[in-house]
């Protein structure tokens, strides 16, 4: 396979001939010789190429070079007399593979607004942004992987059609293998694949803790889906999650690995992203270096629940909705606590029990449970967990209050019921990390396909 | 945090204090002494623990413990007389985390049908044979990343719920947010969340295209669907698949990239899970180190479509289903070509246009498609690729054959109109990947959670 572009781009010049695919980012025509820039993706700066006259398709093909346009290019890769280029290459052949007609091809030089790339989700990722968010998700997504890896997780596969409904509430999707006049029948599910109604996961927390119970430390990180009719900067419908689930963990454990994570992902995209950082830096969130760093430079701050009601009400802040135990946090709060009073990470531990799902496990003031938020700056809410209830009957109790059909739930209550421990998990919102570490305001610019309602074009 | 076992096992014994937790895979009381065998899921092979009279609790707890108890131990890690282990622990103190009634808990000591543990999904994970497929699909899962990353590739989240249809075949899941009286309008879906009739991707080969076409090199991975009602030891509704997609690649390129992945990740499966391994030689299929030593030893074999017909007509044996050029091959033929004839992974390319889907290239023949399926012993088809056609006119021509609306694939076409070059990929079932290194022969024992028809019980 030939060399990719940014293995060049840190080659020492040395007037050796190469070969070089990818896509004009620019083709400007001096006069008497024409500055292509090429790009293949595999980082955000492109290649010089400088081509003369003397190429023998120079008139007929070279000089009606267009942004978008595929070539392969031959040539001598030489140090760069220009500006911040070490290197560029001078073509001794030029082919062109494939055309990009400018009077037709959506994108050009200029600067596009985000609402009309969204409109052509399959031709945004050649743009420098959302090239470099799709290179940023692929570092992510490695990291997190060699992360746990190394501290010996078992990775898991939960499944995405499900029966069971994790948050205990609606919003599932339903799955259906039924057309037609067989969903006009009454009970139609009963006659469906399954025999019975299916959805699409929202978290694979309790089939993850199957695996806890039997290899310990795992984790499991795929597609999840709401079904929530919400035309926000903030919802999706279809979203990656990445949730560990420990056993022999209580809180503090659990929000140990959690900080650990965070600071380990946040240093691969500083070492590794680093041109991509500087670019969202530049033309997206001004300061978001500094946020990052601060990530690294100290503890997460920590309070529990009661002690950020507290500050909260004696903040002196006008909030829009009102600060009372009992009622969960709102977004203006979570940025509150988060960006103005911690001014970094902030966990929030211990919520009031009636706010919190089933399976967190009851606190010894019969109240609260022992349950954390990870806030962070810009974002609010990027990781929720909690020690989860491994006591048979106390998790009976919260699930008869929460309206839950034990029986449908027997699997889960098996896991207290035959060698049952102490663990606990956690979920993190895997856009929201992307948006944290980019500072993309708009969480349908940092997924490849955002399917929001009524929109799922390809 | 605690060593685990797997690290236990291989540390030097010093009469050191050690803390393990697990659970109690056997409990041996020899009158005098308990031995008991703790395992915690970091590895196949359990930690013997000597419990003496001299534990406070050794009366009334521990010559109770029976399989699947969680315990945690402290004590020291010294050589151990018996054989098969370098080391034990000696216990010091015993607690009994949480109990499992051995008059109700389902597994017990003595082997059990996998058909009993299938439905016990919720539980399975617990034996030697199912912990042993959960630490080899995470094994395969890391080596896949790590593979793709070495070599310059994106990875792609493609999305899980869409409007397109890959294989321009039915089969797919509808995905919808409509209950009850709404279902049974006529076109409900127009008032559903998409506005349009959503399903369950059947792969993310299209827009993996999208990208490659970006990034160059990328891959996807995630879970796949088809709502086929086939109640088969080879069918699953849901199951994961890897398709890398890359650009300026022919099919050439593409074959060596899938034989160096196979090659690469049963090399992984043989360093690092060695003793899984040997389970399933033992106890599940023989000549399973043999067979997967064999697809190292030398290239995969190579035959075209026409030559593979050829093959079979002039075999002398006798199938159930003809063979004819322009016919899919079946099972039976694809065993015989690649067990008996090639004995070891055999490439097949370059078949009929019209048994493949028009995305692939059509040959300068004007009959044969630039395909490519791998076919692995025991397993059949485990890859499944082409060089796609990047040639608008011709692909045009090929979906109005297959009858699509070209209206629909809009943005695929696009592909093809702006910087379009040669590209090929392949799928690879992850399933079958697994069936192939450990032996497995139902496809429902080598995922967590299998969906079948009628199934999908947590």
């Amino acid at each position: 396979m030939l060399p990719r572009i940014k293995e060049l781009l840190h080659t020492a010049p040395a007037e050796q001939t190469v070969e070089v695919q990818g896509w004009v980012r620019t083709c400007r025509d001096s006069g008497s010789l024409c500055f292509i820039e090429v790009t293949d993706g595999s980082c955000l700066a492109g290649l010089q190429v400088v081509a003369e006259p003397n190429l023998t398709n120079y008139e007929s093909e070279v000089r009606r070079l267009s942004t978008g346009c595929a070539v392969r290019v031959c040539g001598r890769l030489t140090a760069s007399p220009a500006k911040g280029q070490a290197v560029e290459v001078r073509a001794e052949r030029l082919t062109v593979i494939g055309l990009a007609d400018p009077e037709i091809y959506p994108l050009q030089k200029k600067r596009h607004s985000v609402e009309f790339l969204r409109s052509i989700s399959h031709l945004r990722p050649r743009t420098n942004s959302f090239g470099a968010v799709a290179r940023i998700r692929s570092e992510l997504n490695f990291a997190i992987h060699r992360f746990f890896r190394e501290q010996g997780f078992v990775q898991v596969h939960t499944p995405i059609i499900t029966t069971s409904d994790c948050e205990g509430a609606g919003e599932m999707f339903t799955v259906t293998a039924l057309t037609g006049k067989q969903l006009r029948q009454p009970e139609p599910f009963q006659q469906d694949f399954f025999g019975r109604r299916a959805g699409l996961t929202v978290s694979g927390q309790l089939q993850a803790e199957i695996f806890a119970l039997s290899h310990g430390r795992v984790y499991t990180f795929g597609p999840t889906f709401r079904a929530e009719n919400s035309n926000t900067a903030r919802h999706l419908a279809e979203f990656w999650m990445l949730e560990p689930e420990m056993a022999f963990c209580d809180l503090a454990g659990d929000m140990a690995v959690a900080e650990a994570l965070i600071k380990d992902l946040v240093a691969v995209v500083q070492a590794n992203c680093a041109d991509e950082l500087e670019l969202f830096e530049r033309f997206v969130s001004k300061g978001l270096l500094q946020k990052l760093e601060a990530v690294q430079a100290q503890p997460f701050a920590r309070m529990s629940y009661t002690e950020a009601v507290e500050a909260l009400r004696t903040s002196g802040k006008q909030f829009e909705f009102p600060v009372q135990w009992g009622s969960d946090l709102q977004s203006e709060h979570e940025r509150f606590l988060c960006e103005e009073l911690a001014g970094r990470p902030l966990i929030v531990t211990d919520y009031p029990k009636q706010i919190k799902p089933f399976y967190m496990r009851l606190n010894d003031d019969d109240t609260t449970v022992a349950a954390m938020d990870i806030l962070v700056p810009g974002i609010g809410e990027l990781v929720g967990g909690s020690q989860r209830e491994e006591r048979l009957e106390l998790l009976e109790g919260r699930m008869r209050a929460a309206g839950l059909d034990l029986e449908e739930y027997s699997w889960y209550l098996d896991l207290r019921r035959f060698g049952s421990v102490p663990h606990a998990g956690f979920g993190l919102g895997f856009e929201r990390l992307v948006q944290f570490v980019t500072g993309i305001s708009n969480i349908r610019d940092v997924i490849p396909f955002p399917r929001t309602p009524g929109s799922a074009p390809c």
